[in-house]
Parts: C-alpha cells; structure tokens; sequence
C-alpha cells in the first residue's frame, strides 16, 4: 500500500523528553505497523507510559488474535498514536475488523493513512498525537502476558490541542479532545484541567 | 497503624470480570500497601489493565525510591484505588512525600485510611475505585522497568460514580470524577461520555 508522505497539517514534533505527557492522562490508542509491504492499524485501551527522560517508553497489550501484532513482532517497530473524539467511530471500526478476516481493512474502513518523512511507518491522519516506537523485545511477557515494550523514537502532536508539554483541551475545538475507552465503543472524553 | 474496619459509605463491591473497566479509561491511582505493621501510600500515573475476564491483572509502575514499592515487594499484595477531583490535592501530597524522609507520613498528610472486612490492606477513603491485588512476582521487569503485574483479588467503587460497570460522571456530583495525571500537578478531569 503506498502512503503519502504529504503530512497532515499541525502536525508538529514533540521533544522526546516531553512525549509521556501525549500518553500520561491514560487515552486510548491506535497501533500501526508495517511490515513486508502490509499496514494494520487497530485499537488498544491498554496502553501506557512505562518511561520518560531521555529514552522515554511505553508498553500496550496486543492480542495474539491480531494481524497487527504480527506485525510488529516481524519488523519490531510499531506506532502509537491517539485518536480523538471526531474519530470515536473510527476507533471502533478498526478495534472490532481484523485484517485476519478483512484482507482490505484500512481500505475498506477508509483509514486516511501518512507516514512521517523519512520514515515508513503507517500513521493515521486526524489524530492528535503519534509516537513511533522501536520494539524491546522481551519474549516472555509478550507470550504470557502480551505485553509489548516500546522505546519512542520520534513523537508529534496537532499543535492546536498540545504545545509546550501540555494540552490545550479547554481551548481547542471540543473535537480535538482524547478519547478513552470503557467498554462496548463508549468512551470518556478528556475534560477540563484541574490543579492539585 | 490501627485501621478502622469501617467501611465508606457507597463502597460496594464490583463483580471481578467487570473491574476492568475501573480503569480502563485510564486515570491516575493510588498505591498502598502494608507490611510488618507499616503502611504507605503513592500516586501513579502509570497504571494499566493488562487482562479482563476471571483473572484480572493490571500493570503498574513503581519507582525503586519509593517506600511503597518496597511494601509490595515484601508483602506480595498491594492495592491500586483511584482519587477523585476532590481528592486532587491529596494525590499530589502523596505522590511529592516520600515515607523515606517523613516517616509519619499518612499521618502527617492526614490520609483518611481504612481496611475492607477480612483484609489488612490499608486503603483510601475518598476515592471511587479499589482494587486488591495479589503480586505476581516478575524479578526481571521489576527490576529493569520498575514494572509490576498485580492480579486482581477484589474490587469495590463508589456505587453513585460507578454501578452495572459503567461510570456515571454525568449524572454523579462533579468531585466525584477520575483525575488523569499530564505534568506537575495538573490533571485533566474524565469528561463526557460518547458513544463510537
């Protein structure tokens, strides 16, 4: 499958040292892999900042039942990326269509698909932060436990809803808001910000 | 420590197979446990499912400084419960002092703490979720990535907040909402609900 390296606009680099805080407020995820010329994209509520600092990484439960974990056990890089509430649907459609039985997935779901420059890996266009990862393999967790460790490589986010380390929920548009998945595709979206 | 065996108000119990999805939209936790008749209590933003079903497990994140973490480590049982707004304050006091150099620490802090019938385990009270876990001890993750896998024992949340598996932050009082941690004291407040 081709994709555009035309990247989406705002769509702008987040210092490694400050990429935790995409994930830290516990959204659900987007996992995207390629490997031998095959994309899958699926949805995980079971990802989380494992790391920061200079070598900053991350875990996600990928099921043995999906194309996209196959993925990133061949080419040992995989993406994390958030969708936000203009793509709940989405979420759902490619978190409950395997590849397995869906050969055209991301076609079929009409998944809008870029990859950053320099680089292969398939990110979906209309999220709000993307985090590239390379696998730390660790056999025996990912087959008893599968979990899957990640260290970033790269990150962005839309800088209309996060800039400076932070987000901006209350003054971006309320589409551009995290998701967070409970169960059965309803979701909690982020809200306002408090301070402790 | 003596603990009061008076339960909160609300506390009820939560069915294993559901508790999930206590945390499944990702808020921050409270960590406590108790060994030797010492207790100790942190925040976390680093907590996640990592399996649903009969045998619930979570992961979470526990930094070798930290007291708690060695509680856990000599008990094997530690609990994860989840402050609300209301209890932002609290969440970050706990997460700043370390039992390490304020030895009076809960005490200090004023932690209002009690214990669920049959159960030492010191909890909180305040939040709108508990969950008992048991460790399942994995020296290599704990040691080189400070992380913990608990399988969860027994679950409770605050039946206004959460009841039939579902959050209802709509309809419950607005202090009573989930606190998801991004950076030095700020949380973003679990918002709306939407469906995908």
């Amino acid at each position: 499958m081709s994709i555009t390296h035309t990247c989406p606009d705002h769509f702008t680099p987040v210092p490694l040292e400050k990429c935790y805080r995409l994930m830290n407020h516990g959204p659900t995820v987007l996992v995207s892999a390629r490997h031998g010329g095959e994309d899958d994209v699926m949805a995980a509520a079971w990802a989380c900042v494992l790391d920061y600092g200079a070598a900053p990484k991350v875990t996600v439960v990928l099921d043995k039942a999906t194309r996209t974990r196959e993925l990133v056990e061949a080419s040992g890089r995989f993406a994390l990326q958030l969708p936000c509430v203009a793509q709940a649907g989405l979420t759902v459609a490619v978190g409950t269509h395997s590849a397995k039985d869906m050969p055209d997935k991301l076609a079929r779901l009409k998944v809008p698909m870029f990859a950053a420059q320099g680089d292969d890996l398939p990110l979906v266009q209309g999220c709000v932060g993307w985090l590239i990862c390379r696998l730390l393999p660790e056999p025996h967790h990912q087959h008893t436990y599968d979990l899957f460790i990640g260290q970033v490589e790269a990150a962005w986010a839309d800088e209309r809803v996060f800039s400076q380390g932070r987000w901006h929920f209350d003054t971006a548009p309320d589409d551009l808001r995290t998701i967070h998945h409970v169960a059965g595709g309803q979701f909690i979206v982020a809200g306002a910000s408090v301070q402790g």
